[in-house]
């Protein structure tokens, strides 16, 4: 005879597609009772109006049969009680909840790109790590938190508006399926001014994080801005960051302000994954001449001064700058950062960044 | 016979060497008479203890004398009372005064450099330019308001600890005489993180324009962070900028964020001097090939939809990426830069940034 707790178990497979979770988990099931050949159940529903209803009840009764063909099912559906709903949408008076985004996503892996340093190519690196990622059958997100400087949309040719659900803003996707959040998205125009400070700064990357439903992604990777301003410090100190990767190009310019971002994460607890050097050199096209354009790479001596693992180094290629400003970056082969990506990923602790949702 | 006016007008030709100011506009000079070949005046001391007080007398007697050589000079020492010694040193009670090294410092011209957009070479592009107004013999600063990236302190070779000296902090002057203020210097090491939020930065920028003892400077170029946040913010709003620079690369993703930042100086109202491209393209070493690195140059375009002047393209130089690693800024030749250098020079207003003192 069939078990209450295997109804239960066969009902977790039943999805509310609005709410991108299983029945189960969201306390949309109550007194399940099995009596000899029949199984029944309550369904509270949010609302009774609730268009998708139909579907759900019958990929209930369709998960039940499967433990048994023979077994009748009785579904009583009831509307929840407004404080139910409140809590369910995360809206309980007087409780100092987390959003609902926040604690119906479920990621697995957080990933930060940082560099304290403008312009040695980190939100290439974040794009790359993440198209890679992708491309190994992950569920991928990019939380783009530079909010003055956002380039992530512009690489991937994301130009839609992010829709917005009873769970918050959804990221765009791309062509293969990485989600998306960027300022840019949400911009009249991708080329107005974001006059922000900090603040400002600080409670949009918040909200990027919490308000925005992810649902579950094995990585998200988070693109930071230069600096050690308002913006690292708000995603060192609000996101449970699995690691930071840090980026550096030749120059020792670049790599002491590279040393200054490692400084912080070291004073704010935040693992460092390693350093990738990036821009290391051009290769000409006519005589195959490797040009050394910000001169002599000091990358390797960053790592061994910061203690820690120097990942690879990236040449400049006129062609990813192409697909970049085509918006095409999904279409590059890169051949040359599939090594470091795996290096990169084999650093990521195996740890869940965040508890799962129940 | 010769006037009390033409004594003080004598008396303009002596300074302060500390305060930097000439006796008679620091209100040190007093009842002045003169009486058949006699000439006397009183003489008021900051501290009757000033030990660079004989110099100025001499000094004193030796304008006078130039006037007339058979002059006798007599010169009655006091020291100012508690309350001209603060009005002149600015701590006047009650009195919401500017602070003394802001009210000291002339400054003619002030030029911001910026781009929205990190690592495409703004600060190079400030020091190319500081270099080249010095090597031309004007009197020039660089305030680096990039507080948690600063790069001109390294470009210049300079580890010295700024001095202190009544009216405020002193600039660290370059081996040629550009006089530079950074966060850089002021850190126990150039590798140190400082992880500040908004307020802090944008503090620290008020600080190094209002008391930083610039005295007399022709120009003052102003090295912004990427961003339109709190430093952008600060800077056009607490200083009064001559006009800003825009440095671009050849990337069109460079060119969205440098839109973004011409769009901050649009609704800031401060001029645009015009549009430079950085990192063009790089020259083959071996076999002359022109590579375009970066893709194909937008800046054009960029500076058309702007409605600014494009001044030109600058190659990517390693020499130069070596010379800034070196501290050696001021060595490079910069025959590229030269007459983009001379453009923008042209374009600066010929106004007066801030009125005269006193």
């Amino acid at each position: 005879m069939i078990t209450v707790e295997q109804v239960r178990d066969a009902l977790r497979g039943v999805m509310d597609p609005e709410l991108g979770r299983n029945i189960v988990e969201l306390g949309m099931v109550r007194d399940i009772a099995v009596e000899a050949d029949e199984v029944s159940f309550t369904f509270a529903l949010t609302t009774l109006a609730c268009p998708l209803q139909d579907r759900m009840v019958a990929d209930a009764r369709e998960a039940i049969s499967r433990l048994d063909g023979n077994l009748q099912v009785a579904v009583r559906r009831v509307e929840m009680s407004k404080e139910e709903k409140e809590q369910l949408l995360g809206q309980a008076k007087g409780e100092k909840e987390k959003p609902l985004a926040e604690r119906m996503n479920e990621i697995r892996h957080v990933v930060a790109v940082m560099s304290g340093k403008g312009g040695v190519g980190k939100s290439s690196i974040a794009a790359l790590l993440a198209v890679l990622l992708r491309r190994q059958g992950n569920r991928v997100g990019v939380l783009d938190a530079d909010i003055t400087g956002p380039s992530i949309p512009k690489m991937f040719g994301l130009h839609e508006l992010p829709k917005t659900s009873p769970l918050g803003l959804l990221p765009v996707e791309t062509k293969t399926g990485i989600k998306v959040m960027s300022i840019n998205l949400l911009l009249q125009s991708e080329d107005q001014a974001v006059i922000w400070r900090g603040p400002l700064i600080s409670g949009a990357i918040v909200q990027f994080w919490s308000q925005v439903f992810w649902r579950d992604l094995d990585y998200l990777i988070i693109d930071l801005p230069p600096g050690t301003s308002d913006a690292s410090l708000t995603v060192m100190q609000s996101i449970p960051i699995s690691g930071i990767l840090l980026v550096t190009s030749p120059q020792d310019l670049a790599g002491m302000v590279v040393r200054k971002a490692a400084q912080m994460a070291f004073q704010l607890n935040v693992p460092l994954l390693g350093l990738v050097e990036n821009m290391s050199y051009v290769t000409c096209p006519k005589c195959g001449e490797r040009i050394d354009v910000f001169g002599r790479s000091q990358a390797l001596e960053t790592a061994l001064q910061l203690g820690v693992s120097f990942l690879g180094r990236l040449p400049l290629d006129p062609e990813m700058s192409s697909l970049c400003d085509a918006g095409q970056i999904e279409d590059y082969a890169a051949e040359a950062f599939k090594e470091i990506g795996e290096q990169i990923v084999a650093r990521v602790p195996d740890t869940v960044a965040k508890p799962v949702f129940e």
